[in-house]
């Protein structure tokens, strides 16, 4: 077989079943093999960032990889915002890069450059295949570097001609790579024995998450765990996934302004990190701290994204002393009906009042959405994914990997006008592939952040010409037009009222569509 | 003044007045400085990679360069590709990317990356501005690298802080940077008068130009050195820019595809190169070989991008006795208008048939051009814009950043459906701009190129899951809606007839609009 099937082999049989693509010439053999590979679904994206969000998103719903297909150098390119977001998620994305021929490098075509240079600005690992036989060996090393932890992007680059010629040899499962929950550092006992003498000091404590921490049976061990000990329990500002809802821990998490954070921690002398990173400011501001930790607080680094995290908090539990299943638990309770003028905060009310259970919603509201954590926090127990690079077009790829690693829910893209524009083409792959996402459009007409941020940074009374550079409503954009044009049913709301209606039809519609709200800028 | 400002005053004094933006916090205070820098222009582009693009198709048509504003590494990383494309362009780009503060370093922040790594992949010359009084310098290095020779995209990495902090010192344009026609590297004499013996030997030669070659008074120089010794003229594959059309010199391009190149250039001796380079494949195919130079010819490499070309012209011309004005030209001819079922060749026809005098087209037209550059050889003088670098998605921007840099000229692009969905947030800057950009979609609801080099690269027997990989048609992309979302005036056509008057109107009327030609694959 050739390098490219003995590729998909290896990918298959460690369990990586899909791959987000937009594929060139130099991965014609990849895609030529998914006939002769049936256990590899192809999902076709008209952008590489679609296709490298839609990874990202696919990893924190399914818990596993998804691979890429990307198209040398620009095709990374491309791929990149994403990935970076990727990279601050730790989610495992297995990341393929088709390069041209190995014989074809001397003659600096018009396509090459440095492949594995750009990659390294995202990558935990990248390796250059560079025979056939070796593919399914370098396969299975990429696959472990995803799989982590930390989980990480790992990147293959695969030349033309490996990826043709025959002597492919593929690699199974038995090398124990992605079979297992993995390992992790071991705890540090002195941290460990020094976090619990805070956390039982009586000192103001707050137990810190992140990462893994957030979901699932680690999540209610933490949570136990801040409440058997009298600690706050705080979670970064943007978690990759963040599970919440009714019969939940429930968990606040630190607001984004570095003002608004620091208040919130002022006081507080212990912060333990459970795979939360110790918080700094987004963004540096002028006179203002980076370090959001207080003064005199000290940081306990327990765990971090490549420890054993499972490990840690069970010893820090034993030596507290904490109880299982004493945290308390979210209630159920959904907002009223919202009614009136339609706004940022009717928008997330309504959602609150509307969100199915088991849903997964996609956050990059922004300015927008800020009411809509709080407006769902009572709903039917759901999932959270935030935008954790900061690089903005990651909602609706996010929301398409989401879709795909779980059709049986139903995803929700919280989505602000700005934003959505970067990678607007994810709508065609959600038409394509008949994904049950339903897209908020929470449309402002403004980079509304922006205009804050110019405010915050300090620059004196902003003129006519700065505040045009953040106006995006001349032209007024057409979601509507935009979505129908990618192939989606589309609904504009400009009263609360009728954006419940298309928000209660399209949640109770299959396949994807898109709502947009016209509300007024927050700022 | 503050960094910002002594940024926008030296740019400005070298003659750089046109920013591509899409700034986030870190670049608020350049954009707060619009206001009180107002010989600088600021474009707003919704997504990064139609910054970028636009800065190269502005530097084609202008001859010197705009500047770009990009947000941090995952705002480069969007910008790569028609960053790459410029670079193969060798178009003069200041590429601006925006960093935390220098004081947020420490604390590896969401959006932190490393920017100067990936701009390397791209850039000539990189540079981290690192103090408020170093600014000005700073920026006059990168403007003397971005105008070359080679012209080149050179990035300037400006941290927040440098940029908020007061003490810009602004530099003039005493230092000559920008103000003349440059140098470059002078002949070799050597090669020089190989050159000139091959010329004068009656073996078969062929004068091969790129770049620099292709334009004004060299495009005259080398077309009478070629005529004057009886050898042929070809052209690199994808120029930078072509200036074509009635009473030009003709000029051939090489073809794209290897087999016709090599048949091409079969029996040539000599080639002498004049700012192109030495052809090789654009991609590489099994058994095929990459360098397209025929066994027992001589590649004579006068004078590349860095390199005196006026001065390698004149010395050869001398040395060959060239006579001035030898060069035919090519003579007013239109195709006849075309009718009946809409197809490739006939959308060729009528773009031939009302292409405007003084036009610049923004060729992106793949597969479905093949036959523009035929069908418009006789139109009115006009310039052809070329994917140089092969990564798509470069022909919306390039047209906008060529529209912007000569309001008086309509501007074409001639744009793939599959290329066209990478940047089609070029739409809305055209609309906000006001810009003469037409755009034709060549709509054959596929990746066609994809589905001939899935044949050519020796796949056997493509299966329906591969083709589905090349299919753009499901659901069908409605361009028309598209356009009108971001705020253009779009029309589809799907006969002759229909096209013929839509793109009429489309160039008759000012500002942007789109006609989408709906057309079979050729492949």
């Amino acid at each position: 077989m050739n390098g490219a099937r003995s590729l998909i082999r290896t990918l298959t049989a460690h369990g990586v079943d899909t791959c987000f693509m937009n594929p060139g010439t130099s991965e014609m053999h990849f895609v030529a093999a998914l006939d002769d590979e049936p256990g590899m679904h192809g999902v076709l994206a008209l952008f590489e960032g679609v296709a490298t969000g839609a990874a990202d998103g696919y990893a924190r719903v399914a818990g596993r990889p998804a691979s890429t297909l990307l198209h040398l150098g620009p095709g990374l390119g491309n791929g990149l915002a994403n990935l970076h977001n990727a990279r601050r998620a730790h989610s495992p994305v297995v990341n393929i890069v088709g390069d041209h021929a190995l014989s074809h490098r001397p003659y600096d075509a018009q396509l090459q450059s440095d492949i594995a240079t750009v990659a390294r600005n995202v990558s935990r690992f990248v390796r250059t295949t560079e025979s056939t036989e070796q593919v399914g060996a370098d396969a299975r090393d990429t696959l472990a570097a995803a799989f982590g932890p930390p989980g990480a992007v790992a990147t293959l680059i695969l030349p033309a001609d490996v990826s043709w010629s025959e002597g492919g040899v593929p690699v199974d499962a038995s090398g124990g790579v992605g079979t297992g929950p993995g390992g992790g550092t071991a705890p540090d006992q002195d941290v460990l024995e020094a976090a619990a003498a805070a956390l039982r000091s009586g000192e103001r404590c707050a137990v810190f998450i992140g990462g893994r921490a957030c979901s699932g049976p680690l999540l209610d061990a933490v949570a136990d765990l801040a409440t058997s000990t009298g600690a706050e329990l705080l979670c970064e500002t943007f978690p990759a996934k963040l599970e919440r809802g009714a019969g939940r821990p429930p968990v606040e998490r630190l607001g984004y302004l570095a003002e608004f954070a620091m208040m919130r921690l002022d006081g507080i002398r212990h912060l333990i990190l459970l795979d939360g990173k110790s918080p700094v400011s987004f963004f540096a501001y002028p006179g203002k701290p980076s370090d959001l930790v207080p003064t005199g607080c000290t940081v306990h680094p327990v765990a971090g994204p490549g420890d054993d995290l499972p490990g840690a908090v069970d010893a820090l539990a034993d030596l507290v002393g904490a109880t299982a299943g004493a945290a308390p638990r979210q209630q159920a309770e959904r907002p009223a009906p919202a009614t009136g003028a339609l706004s940022a905060q009717t928008v997330c009310q309504t959602l609150g009042a509307l969100l199915p259970e088991g849903a997964v919603v996609s956050d990059e509201g922004n300015t927008s959405g800020l009411f809509a954590p709080g407006a769902t926090a009572g709903a039917p127990p759901h999932d959270w994914l935030c935008l954790t690079g900061g690089a903005i077009g990651q909602g609706l790829p996010v929301a398409v990997g989401a879709a795909v690693a779980d059709r049986s829910r139903r995803v929700v893209a919280l989505e602000a006008d700005g934003s959505a524009l970067y990678t607007i083409q994810a709508w065609w792959t959600m038409a394509r592939e008949g994904l049950d996402v339903t897209t908020v459009i929470l449309n402002n007409h403004s980079y509304a952040v922006l205009n804050m941020e110019l405010d915050r940074v300090g620059a004196a009374e902003p003129g006519p010409r700065a505040r045009d550079m953040l106006d995006l409503g001349r032209p007024d954009i057409g979601f509507v037009p935009l979505a129908q044009g990618l192939g989606l049913h589309a609904a504009r709301a400009e009263t609360t009222e009728q954006f419940a209606d298309e928000l209660g039809r399209a949640l109770a519609t299959p396949g994807p569509s898109v709502v947009e709200a016209v509300i007024p800028s927050l700022l």
